[in-house]
């Protein structure tokens, strides 16, 4: 509503541009990009009357401010949609503007080629363009160096003698006509992630438990013998839960029991001892050397850490003493330890965002992010963000990213829909999902097809954990094995980025009962696992993700389209990316046999009329001659999915 | 990409407000709604953490500045989405906002609440409450007035004697405790108009054409015969197309002819001669006091008078002489005249908007309106919008508007869709359409659901002419008097407003070969005609006029909804506005018979198991007992349509 009156030039404008795409809520927050990705740009863009437009976007880096803006020309393709795109080629933080204005010389162009055609007099037409070229000089004149001035002159002159070059001649008048009418777009921002930001596939493990004799606490020392198995699996991101000290007062025993042992080893998330807080190491598990040392390790086999970051402190983290303003404080003095009314979590004090003491408790948070950033953590697994102020988030990862744009955060929010989307929204790099829960056929789809699908696609990247710490889902408990390898293979093929906790390549599915916990969490006590022990799911872990690394399909969120089956058991989907085309199909039962028709669309592979053609089947090797109707017929421990890349076409 | 630091309060916030409903463009445009519309304001609103929130909208009128906002509670129906709603009771400009706070009292209870529940110690909690009565107490004594003040002590008083009275003390917490974290929207404009912006049945004549002598021209005077047979039919507004002086200078004779001969009346849209400009009468017509009669005449028909509004210059206009700087000038002096190559319009001068005394002539264009107001014109049906800046129209309505809300405005543009849709957000309050090139069921069905669904018809007005001077579409000119019935059943029944062009009840379909226009069109000479002669639509106009009047399912946009036939050339639907149901079945191939089933889905009328219905034809009387699907046969001539009103189910 804002006032428009004669004379206010802001409102008196003629062009307008709207429906600008790429936007997450009109622009109001960034979309997500990757490095190497093609920026696509497009707008509704239109004014009064019949003149021409020409249109351009400008794409601004914001860390490199005094860096030229990029601009990239738009073009009208149909029905008022201009479109552009330009490569994406930094790991920053961008904004790009679309501008507009009236194509002055093209319209007379235009006019006049219809007169000229119609064979009508033009000569008042001609001293219109010869104004418009004396603007075009006069304004050349003005500009710093003559050299489209001196181009203009030729120009007239060839004009006189009939003999325009009208190609140069139209490029030229462009570059040097004033932008009449021009408008600008408020700036649409953009987070240029490094890829790994929508491609990675995760392993989850307590260090603690690296050890070989049942319930010895090992060292990162010790765990450090874990790393080349598991990159040979094919991971690329070991995300540990806290390394920190861990608190004496109220430690929870093995099953979250009230009281612990004297040798049991605490939950990693009651954070701070005496031995320190957020910035220090267990001692059980090593130094801050040892922790060094462990990174560099890792890196050895390009395996990056991610660190659990979880604001919240042990009664005996260092800050409930230095600090105690920054919890809260009951009237009778007391401080509130989490609940969940009426769970009670009376190892773990919340700290209060709101305290009046603030900017401090906000700069030592953000400080530890970059303490760690520093010790060559690039990835933070982010414990519960939807319990802490959205605004905090927005700005610790906004000033982390200022210096080191190549730092991802992984949002651990399972809560309502909304609140997980704005999580996104405001910078979590990647997101944890409702995919534990989505069993049927006709859930997985309709979930993955919101996510993948604009908006949600722009601003949320998913990460599909098949099971976590805190979650074995129903379906790994009574599934068996074939459970695991199903879930397994839906996560490591429906999600660009994935992951599973430690034990799930042993099919560990003990659980208490009625309960999606584990039975004996590794939370509270430290495991020893025989990762050689028979059927373990390693092979089949190694196999997926190397599929995953070859097939740019998979490493992508778009470019998924489901298919109808005649079983509702079985899942089918395609995933394509350019010429990578992957077709999978999965059995959803993890009890029975299931067969039935996979039914291809023709348009999925932008095809006119209906054609076979030759896929492979990257899990066993198989060779099948598939088309539009195909028969699939899949054995729940044996050949549950069907992995296959279209070869060629027949 | 706000700077968010510690201490900026403005994005420390908890609380988000997303998705807010209706809104167009995100609240860039006005939503428009018409006087005794029920308002309903959604959003999503949510915040980290796990406290509840309270929340309300607050509509303000903007031509009421001094006056009261009104406020509406918001709730929590599902989902993080709130709603409410509110009856809209003036004819004016509005806007709302949402706003969203921490509910600290309801929190405080409901996890009392839950310990209580679960047998715990709430000795810490309930020091807690007595703080926020404190708090509440203190504010209390702040305000104006002591009445809170006292019933918070006697609030006290009683939970001290453990007798606390739940309800009344939860009501009076909320209207005291200060909001936290209270956040509020920008303001989301509103446009209320009168009923008839959306509802309206339009009939447009010449009136120099309603004189009984061939080739005479009609006074004004003689014209007021008309005006009761157009009222008996049904009709509520009288559109007349340009009543100005005509000019000479290159006026166009019979079907468009270069040259006129001297007894030809010229075409209206010339606007302009000696007789004086836009604000003056054609003298043939008559004078101003004669219009001024005519109006008053048809207001005691209950028929409203639309005028043309048309911003272009004979070359005889007064302004041509006194304001030349306000038409366009080659650099060899001459003035433009308005074209479209190869098409030329010698006798029209467009005017120049961007004319450096711009403000002088956008004045002098608003004066003109406010002219005609002043002379009993509340509706303009305005020529080619989209040939004139858009800022010119959104500042020139919203002018008119603030002194006369009651004032609405056609926009006669058939154009490009999004430019058309611009009109619409700008300001118009009905819109034409593409009706008229929409022959199919498929065709009308998907042009239907895209104008009556939002986001469109939050901003755009329908208004389906069947017919105008300019255009007497193909299926009226090969489909005789069947289909005539036929796109007047459907421009009636599918669109709140419609009109018809005079000669449409004699289904005149004589046409230039090969073209869209009439023959002999009347744009250029007078036209007489009998509207007794045999086989005339009257009796079919007044008929489903009548229907339209009593059935508000036919008064709405909304509430539409096709269904599925078996035959392509029977289109059904169903309309509905609370317990009035209205289903429709039109043949619309005006050559053949066709029969079908129209297959109606139980869920159209909201009931879970299916039941049978009578149904009454209100175009013929006939009583049908209708369930799912139901067997249909309609004649183009005898029966091209079932307008069937839902009387009680069996």
């Amino acid at each position: 509503m804002q006032g428009y009156f004669p004379g206010d030039t802001a409102v008196h404008r003629h062009i307008f541009i709207e429906a600008v795409e790429p936007a997450v809520d009109a622009g109001q927050y960034p979309v997500k990009r990757v490095v190497g990705d093609t920026l696509v740009v497009a707008a509704d863009i239109f004014r009064d009357g019949h003149e021409l437009l020409r249109a351009q976007f400008c794409l601004r880096d914001l860390c490199r401010p005094e860096s030229e803006a990029s601009r990239t020309q738009l073009l009208h393709f149909d029905n008022d949609r201009f479109q552009g795109e330009t490569k994406l080629t930094c790991n920053t933080d961008m904004v790009f503007v679309v501008e507009a204005w009236t194509d002055v010389y093209g319209t007379w162009l235009q006019e006049l080629s219809k007169k000229v055609t119609a064979g009508l007099q033009v000569k008042s037409e001609l001293s219109e363009g010869a104004a418009l070229l004396q603007q075009a000089l006069a304004s050349a004149q003005q500009a710093p160096g003559a050299a489209d001035a001196a181009a203009l002159v030729a120009l007239l002159q060839s004009l006189e003698a009939a003999q325009g070059d009208g190609h140069r001649s139209h490029a030229l008048l462009h570059r040097t006509l004033p932008r009449r009418d021009l408008v600008r777009t408020p700036p649409y921002p953009l987070t240029v992630d490094r890829p790994q930001a929508r491609f990675s596939t995760w392993y989850e493990m307590f260090p603690r438990s690296a050890g070989s004799k049942p319930g010895v606490h090992a060292t990162f020392f010790e765990a450090q013998a874990r790393l080349p198995h598991i990159a040979t699996m094919g991971f690329d991101v070991l995300y540990l839960p806290p390394i920190h000290p861990i608190g004496i007062t109220h430690r929870k025993g093995p099953n979250n029991a009230l009281v612990a042992g004297p040798q049991d080893p605490g939950c990693p998330w009651a954070i701070g001892a005496a031995a320190g807080g957020h910035d220090a190491v267990e001692p059980a598990l090593g130094t801050l050397e040892d922790f060094d040392a462990f990174v560099a390790a890792a890196a050895r086999q390009r395996l990056e850490i991610a660190l659990d970051f979880a604001v919240q402190c042990s009664p005996d983290h260092p800050w409930v003493q230095s600090h105690p303003q920054w919890f809260y404080h009951r009237p009778d003095g007391s401080i509130k330890y989490a609940e969940n009314p009426p769970k009670k979590y009376e190892d773990v004090y919340p700290v209060n965002f709101d305290t009046e003491d603030q900017e401090a408790l906000w700069a030592a948070l953000l400080n530890l992010l970059l303490f760690w950033v520093g010790h060559g953590v690039k990835i933070f697994r982010v414990d519960n963000p939807h319990t802490k102020p959205f605004a905090f988030w927005q700005w610790a990862m906004a000033e982390v990213r200022r210096k080191h744009p190549e730092v991802l955060f992984l949002a651990e929010a399972f809560t309502r829909p909304k609140v997980m989307k704005l999580l996104g929204k405001i910078g979590f790099s990647q997101s944890y999902t409702y995919f534990t829960w989505r069993n049927t056929p006709a859930e997985l789809r309709a979930y993955l097809e919101e996510l993948t699908q604009a908006p949600m696609c722009d601003f949320y990247r998913p990460n599909f954990f098949a099971n976590t710490p805190d979650i074995l889902p129903e379906i790994l408990q009574t599934g068996g094995r074939a459970a695991f390898k199903m879930r397994l293979l839906l996560a490591a093929t429906l999600s660009p980025s994935y992951g599973i906790y430690s034990g799930f390549e042993l099919s560990e599915n003990a659980a208490l009962v009625g309960r999606e916990e584990y039975l004996d969490s590794e939370k509270y006590v430290v495991r020893v696992r025989d990762f050689s022990a028979p059927h373990n799911l390693c092979g089949l872990i190694t196999r997926i993700n190397h599929i995953r690394r070859e097939n740019p399909a998979l490493q992508h969120l778009q470019g998924l389209q489901f298919f109808d089956t005649d079983n509702p058991n079985l899942l089918a989907f395609g995933k394509r990316c350019a010429d990578n085309i992957v077709l999978v199909a999965i059995n959803m039962d993890p009890h029975q046999v299931h067969h039935g028709t996979v039914q291809i669309p023709a348009d999925f592979f932008g095809k006119g009329a209906w054609q076979r053609y030759e896929v492979v089947d990257l899990l066993d090797g198989a060779v099948y001659n598939w088309g539009q109707d195909n028969y699939v017929r899949l054995m729940p421990d044996t050949q549950p999915a069907h992995v296959l890349r279209v070869e060629k076409f027949l």
